[in-house]
């Protein structure tokens, strides 16, 4: 796997550079460095508070000398094109020998003057959301798999699902328990390496590639993490989650709720459902497939003061009868417990 | 609107055919000729029983003779490409000065021999697979309309959702009422001369693609009836199925069935569930964003004898309480007076 560099220039620390951040709290061991001038010479932990004494540096050349060998864009950028910011280090980056991940909607590798670029010095360009040419349609693949496969689902886009499932996979693997985790999305490919971004495929296609990021994760484990998109209830991304429902055809579901959001995601006219009702809907959606039990509520608590949070965990967890807690600030032990019963239990049948 | 040449060499007739087929049954005044030499010299209606005396000709500038200005792919072709008849037939076409309007996966404009004679040629080339490249994301602009919005909802994909809308538009509009039919597939765009394949667009954009094409066939319209696409429980295309569903929002649902099919299309391991079961997921996943009443089921009994047709007609309209039909085989009457019924009891509100 590629040591990265992370470009985050003027934005460390701030919710545009979310990609980046979450790299750095995942998947630490695979990060050289940070490059972000306004902070040079600091720690990444002396900024955002987590990733310990990875170094920040001002340029690509200290950033390679830190030993990293790609450039990670980490980034969020508005519209489409690549910033004048990111062209200049991506070209540097390559004219370094770097390697590129990028997972903005412009691929690096199309570009006129960076994907020649690319060829003359021989480095390799991920563009993470340029689906593969041989997807195949979903046809319930999945179901010849003898793993457990839990999906993250919740009441909205943007809600914590691919940070339960990593929260999950480390502290399974902590346990001594094959989990991996299954990269649906740009930020969990920069995190494991791999993946395939779901919403970027073909529509007729969703279903077969999410089947086939979950055989792939199923390789040399036995309990499948499945990164969650969207929500199926969302009015703009719904199809991409219903997609991976049926294409990674979870045993279990874990279900994702910020509570002091009332609608949707860009969509103020639409008041997210009573999160009993959204469980039913994806146990009602799943089961003519294949039957899915939520084995556990994750809740996105950042917004809320200590008892605030404490308050709203206990009442969720009497609502849904299940296991609920805020798997960053407190603990996820009760949503490893459920996942680890949940699999005995499906394994003694 | 184009008038088309329908390329169908050798297949007029057969199942591999089909998109022809529609074309000419659903769009017979824009179809000047039909390419087939096996047939040179017949009727349409000599080989297919209907279409009337559309002329069959050998050759593309027989077609052209007989005033077509476009050729129509109206064909399926197995995988990728071009076969080399379709090829051949599309060179002559360019060089004749004939539009091409092809709806196969693989585009005319980007072909490295037939792009060039296109422009040297400036016909135009409707590549109806390849999405605009400004499509939104959903988010329920469907909304502002006041027309009443009808959408075509199936157990599995092929089933005759295109057909039942095709004859509601057509039985609508000799009843006086102004409807139109939004296409979301490649032969609804062929019949109708626009639309959007819903399919075939990047999936964050399935139901934004939906929103775009059910707000045009709105203008000029007091009904609108929207194409549906595969099944919200068909494993490869329920993705599709759902983004269509949240993006053209429908007010009402018909909801289309093939009686004897027992299982999916493609996936014999999945059981089709009864049909009060997919009406109420239907209705159960519209809900939240908008509620939709299912008021009808067309049924496909192409495969049933007359007495098990009309035995399965009654029984499903008991089952379900629902106006049922073969609106292809019987009569599309029942379902136009559910819609009308439908629509006066909406605007009576």
């Amino acid at each position: 796997m590629s040591r990265y560099l992370i470009y985050a220039e003027g934005q460390l620390g701030t919710p545009s550079a979310k990609t980046g951040h979450s790299v750095i709290r995942y998947s630490a061991p695979h990060v050289a460095a940070v490059l972000d001038s306004t902070h040079a010479g600091e720690c990444v932990s002396d900024v955002i508070g987590f990733g310990g004494d990875i170094p920040i540096v001002g340029t690509i050349a200290d950033g390679a000398e830190q030993g990293a060998d790609a450039l990670l864009v980490g980034i969020a950028v508005a519209g489409g094109g690549l910033p004048t910011g990111v062209r200049t280090a991506i070209r540097q980056a390559i004219e370094c020998g770097l390697d590129i991940w990028n997972g903005l909607h412009t691929f690096v590798a199309d570009d006129p003057t960076l994907g020649p670029l690319v060829r003359e010095h021989g480095v390799t360009v991920h563009d993470v959301r340029r689906p593969p040419d041989d997807l195949p349609v979903g046809a319930g693949r999945v179901r010849a798999l003898t793993q457990t496969i839990v999906l993250a689902v919740g009441t909205d886009a943007n809600i914590g699902k691919m940070t339960v499932m990593l929260q999950l996979r480390n502290a399974l693997r902590n346990s001594g328990t094959r989990a991996t985790f299954a990269p649906t999305g740009q930020t969990g490919i920069f995190i494991e390496g791999w993946g395939l971004c779901v919403d970027a495929v073909v529509a007729d296609f969703i279903a077969g590639a999410s089947e086939a990021v979950t055989i792939k994760a199923a390789e040399d484990s036995d309990i499948v993490l499945v990164e969650g998109q969207g929500s199926i209830l969302h009015p703009g991304y719904s199809g991409v989650s219903l997609g991976l429902l049926h294409g990674s055809l979870p045993h279990a579901l874990i279900v994702c709720h910020q509570p002091p959001r009332k609608t949707f995601r860009h969509n103020a006219w639409l008041e997210i459902p009573p999160l009993n009702d959204v469980i039913a809907l994806h146990e009602a959606m799943a089961a003519p497939l294949r039957p899915a039990s939520t084995i556990g509520v994750s809740l996105n608590t950042s917004d809320l003061s200590d008892d605030e949070a404490r308050r709203i965990i206990d009442q969720v967890a009497q609502q849904t009868g299940l296991p609920t807690t805020d798997p960053v600030r407190y603990d996820a032990t009760p949503l490893v417990d459920a996942v680890l019963a949940f699999d005995a239990k499906r394994r003694a049948f």
